[in-house]
């Protein structure tokens, strides 16, 4: 049945696919698989049509991305960029099933295939858009929603302000810049962070990244937030799956009267679907349940009430539509995760969250962390906590090249390939094990 | 979090829109049900916007539906056609919930909104298709295939020709337009009329419409196919639900070793999910999981292998594609359901059919068995047994304003406003009753 299609003959081919690998600053961020390095990868993905329409995207990157990236450029020269259904066949093809189970236990994704194809998707859906002169959240069925509204998102962390001045601050930074580098090691001084971030960007909600000290610790850390913000201002907190069950269930039950959800306590599908159970308040993923191979088995043993997904892996924004409808036909809510990244993955993020239908949850954004940027006119604003859909056409945002080779320069200077939280953990803790559940 | 949304400020605005209510006729077709009546009711929806382009659809017509569409029509009006949330949304909230259980025990679908919002957005993705100069599918992801192929559709019949002739024939026709008007009410008629219909169209795959005949007259019929046409011809049958589980089974184990799946033997998720388990041959469904609130159950108990979907009562083709994700993502088979209909709602069918991943099975279609056509040009083609995928823009069909005139005439003068194959029946058989489950 599936006879061959053929292009059609008229519209824009691809021409190019420049793949360039980036690293931007970061901060110290303390989490369950150790700490930030100096510098978080991205990578900057152009391709261009033979009309010389560029669109653009941002994924994680690392050096097997970035090798997989060039590889799959090379198969979509001449391609019609509206021909996403036949790119993605053709890149399963190539990426395929092997790469499905190599997600990791790492907070973090590390499948190929779906970084990939998102990255290919995201900057045609960008060509797209300024073929036919209109945002990308058109070619979604359109605007729900004029401001996708985003969550503060807390960081345990040591002094320091990654980059160059690494575990160092920078004396004349003000504001959010300046607390941004500060130490949250405790309750209180979590407390400032939130209230600088929140201060700066407006939010009106606030997660809180946990799994790294003693739960006690952070169940504090939490009271001491409510205690601060009030009622008002929904709590979240992510242990990224590093508590035992029985951990979960006992701290859960002390936040239960404070939070809006919880997300990640446990490792598995069958341990998140026991601890909901047990806990009766709405469960958040981004680890259990991170592919559509593992939508049967979250249904049946319900893991989680709330898929926080990431286009950058979910394979895309048409995937992750897909995905919505799945969430709804099944009752589950759906939201954002996040990683450290710049203007272009945000851009997307806001694009896709303006279509999605019944949308309760504010999305996560590393974003306030970074300071680089790689697109024209700066850093893209917040108002209230949340981002006004860009008007594009495509993403609405342009690559500022003077920018993209100055943080490719950082790239090639920092030396990293990979994200591993845990050798950056040994710098400041000599001999730290990364352990997949520790409390 | 749903902060209403502004439309952008520039593009088309939908200026009007026209709701024409048409017979065609149609042959007096057996089912379950009853008889088709010697007309089909359709209605043709034009959408057209300030800048003067018109979108069409199709939609199976009848006087609740039209009067509901005007209601609808009016509501879009000033609407970007490409804010389908933000239609679909409105819409919801007019004509929604209450609605959603009106499905009723017939084998076709009778609710309101879905079948609105689908004939909505067909007309609009056309308009779409024609601002951005682009088919339809490629707002789908593009084609993985350029020929779509269609199952040929077999129904028992008195003789006639339906319209004005009703059980007469048209002396003068000759090939298919002369099969067609046959009477096949035996396995050896029943046997000509699939010969004639492959030959004329090159279907390579037979469907039986069943229910109709004491199940052994039906197997027969099965038995004589499978002897006339062999293996290579894959054969299902549909009794629309009218077997109890102990007949569904006893002549399903016959059926199983000439049968590539069975549709619909029984009626209710749970009877499929009986009959499936102990038959262990594919099942299908357009009766039991017929919307996205059927889902959940569906997947519980694994009521059928297959989804015949229909974007007529989907919910148009991007709730369609939605429905794919979920089929691909729970292992579940999709192909399509139809209804008596002209060549607007087969080039939909088409363009769908080319953009859906893993299309295992050939298409249901009526096609075959109207000789009326509103489009311009005349009847869609079959090479084969496949329709190729218009080539736009939009839909790539468009209305024949004096074919649209003439049908409509019909529509006022048969004097039919919705279908009843029971009535239809009792011409033929007087006392004749519906029932749910008769076998």
């Amino acid at each position: 049945m599936n006879i061959s299609a053929n292009n059609n003959n008229h519209g824009p081919r691809i021409k190019e696919v420049i793949i360039t690998p980036i690293a931007i600053v970061d901060p110290p961020l303390l989490n369950a698989a150790g700490l930030h390095a100096p510098y978080a990868l991205r990578t900057i993905v152009e391709i261009i049509t033979d009309d010389n329409i560029t669109g653009i995207s941002e994924i994680p990157g690392n050096a097997a991305i970035n090798e997989a990236l060039e590889s799959a450029g090379q198969m979509i020269i001449g391609k019609d960029p509206f021909q996403l259904n036949q790119i993605r066949e053709k890149l399963t093809n190539s990426f395929g099933k092997e790469h499905i189970s190599e997600r990791g236990l790492t907070p973090w994704d590390q499948r190929k295939l779906v970084h990939i194809f998102s990255s290919i998707e995201v900057a045609c859906l960008d060509i797209i858009g300024k073929v036919i002169e209109r945002p990308v959240v058109d070619l979604l069925g359109g605007k729900l929603r004029d401001r996708v509204p985003f969550a503060a998102y807390l960081f345990y962390k040591p002094e320091g302000a990654g980059g160059k001045l690494e575990f160092k601050t920078d004396e004349h930074a003000t504001g959010w810049a300046k607390a941004r580098q500060a130490s949250a090691v405790n309750p209180a001084e979590m407390v400032e962070q939130a209230k600088a971030m929140c201060k700066e960007f407006g939010f009106k909600s606030i997660k809180l990244k946990a799994g790294v000290y003693e739960p006690q610790v952070e169940i504090d850390t939490m009271f001491a937030l409510h205690k601060e913000f009030g009622p008002d201002i929904p709590l979240r907190i992510d242990p990224n799956g590093v508590w035992e069950v029985e951990t979960a269930i006992k701290y859960g039950r002390m936040l239960k009267p404070i939070i809006e959800y919880l997300e990640d306590p446990v490792r598995g599908q069958e341990n998140m679907a026991i601890v909901g159970k047990e806990l009766q308040i709405p469960l958040a993923t981004n680890m259990c349940t991170t592919s559509f191979d593992d939508i049967p088995n979250s249904i049946k043993v319900h893991s989680e009430d709330i898929i926080l997904s990431d286009h950058h892996f979910w394979g895309g924004l048409h995937a992750s539509m897909g995905l919505a409808a799945i969430c709804e036909t099944f009752g589950r809510d759906l939201s954002m995760h996040s990683n450290s990244h710049l203007g272009i993955s945000l851009a997307a993020m806001v694009h896709l969250g303006a279509a999605l239908p019944n949308l309760r949850y504010a999305l996560d954004t590393h974003y306030p962390w970074q300071s680089d940027e790689v697109i024209i006119g700066g850093r893209l604003k917040f108002e209230d906590g949340a981002v006004k859909v860009p008007e594009g056409p495509g993403l609405g945002v342009e690559l500022d090249r003077e920018a993209l080779a100055a943080l490719h320069q950082n790239y090639i200077d920092c030396g990293l390939t990979k994200r591993d939280d845990e050798i950056e953990m040994q710098k400041i803790e000599p001999g730290w094990k990364f352990k997949a559940v520790r409390w």
